[in-house]
C-alpha cells in the first residue's frame, strides 16, 4: 500500500465550513481536496493501492486525521467541491482516537502527525531530498505539507526522517503526489 | 513558450453556468479548471512560460477558445472555483474571431481546434505515443482531451500529428500536464 499524508495547517476541523469558500474560511481545504484527487484518480479507474491521510490542524478541534482508502472509497469524484463534501460529512461525525468510518472508505479520528509517525515509516517530500528517479527502492509512504512550511514542532518530529525530491522546482502538494505516482507507474510498483 | 491545449467536449459556452455545479451543468468545466492549475502553479510562483488554451465545445455557442497567458495573468488562484469564475467572466464578453482580453491575461475568441492547428505545431498526448523521457528534443505544444476521447472529426484533424506519452497509465489531463512540466523542469527547459 502506498500512503500519502498531507498536513493542512489551517484546515478547519469543523463540519460547518462552506463548500463555496474552501480556500478562505475553510483554511485552504482546497489544497487537501486536490491532493486527494491526485492520490486516487486515473483516467478510468481509482488507484486502489493508495491510502491518503489528511491532517487537519485548524480550529476548533485540532488535530483531526481523515483517512481515505482507495480500495474502499465510494462516491469520490475528481472535483474539489465533492471531495470537500466528503470531508465535511466526516467532520460532523463524533470521533475518538480510533478511526471511525463516515462514508464508505472515509475514516476520521482525533490525533495528528505524532500518532501517525508512530504507526507508519514515513519519507518526507522535500526539495532538498534525493531525486526519486535516482532511488533504487522507492519508499511507500510520504509526508507533504500544504501551502505552508512544516512548523518548528513538526520539523522536530521529522528531522531525522529520509527526504526525497520530486524534481528541481518546488511544486504544490497535489502535483508532487502526481509525479511520485507516475514514478511508481513506470516502475510497475 | 510552452502551450497546452485542452478540449472540453461538453464544456458550456454560456457565462451563465453555476460555480456550484461545474462537473454537471457546466459540462465538466472542473476538468478544465484543474488543467489550468497544472499549467501555471508552482509552490510560490506562476509558470510565466506557459500558455493554456481551453476549447469549449458545449452549448449554446461552440466552439469558443479561451487563452490564459502565464506571463500576463492576474487574479489566478489554484482552486477550481476561482478559475471557473475567470472563465465565466470571459464567456460573458461578446467576441469575434480575434482574441479579446477579458481579465488580465485571459482572452476569448470564437473558433476551436481547427483554427488552433493552423497556428501552432501541436503534439498529441496519447498513451500510445513515445515516452517523453525517451525523447531528445521535447516539443513545446501539446493537445489533450478532457474526460472524453477525441471525436471522429477531431481525430481526422490530428491523425498525422506526433504522439507522446507521459507514462504507462492513462491519467487525467491535469495530471498529464504536471508530469510533462516536471520533465521540462528536469531538463531546465
Amino acid at each position: 500500500m502506498k500512503r500519502f499524508i498531507i498536513t493542512g495547517h489551517k484546515a478547519t476541523t469543523s463540519g460547518e465550513f462552506s463548500l463555496n469558500d474552501m480556500p478562505g474560511s475553510a483554511g485552504r481545504m482546497d489544497v487537501l481536496c486536490r491532493s486527494v484527487n491526485s492520490c486516487f484518480f486515473l483516467s478510468h479507474s481509482l488507484r486502489e493501492d493508495v491510502w491518503c491521510y489528511l491532517i487537519l490542524l485548524g480550529e476548533p478541534n485540532p488535530p483531526i486525521t481523515i483517512l481515505i482508502k482507495g480500495n474502499e472509497v465510494k462516491r469520490l469524484n475528481p472535483d474539489e467541491r465533492s471531495t470537500g463534501a466528503l470531508i465535511k460529512k466526516a467532520l460532523t461525525l463524533p470521533c475518538g482516537e480510533k478511526f471511525r468510518e463516515s462514508t464508505p472508505g472515509v475514516y476520521i479520528r482525533k490525533g495528528g502527525l505524532k500518532t501517525l509517525l508512530e504507526e507508519i515509516d514515513v519519507t518526507i517530500l522535500d526539495e532538498n531530498g534525493e531525486d526519486i528517479r535516482d532511488i533504487q527502492n522507492v519508499p511507500d509512504s510520504y509526508l507533504l505539507s500544504d501551502h505552508l512550511n512544516f512548523t518548528d514542532e513538526e520539523t522536530e518530529l521529522i528531522i531525522d526522517l529520509p527526504k526525497i525530491s520530486a524534481g528541481p522546482k518546488v511544486m504544490h502538494a497535489d502535483h508532487t503526489i502526481t509525479v511520485i505516482l507516475n514514478e511508481f507507474d513506470r516502475r510497475k510498483l
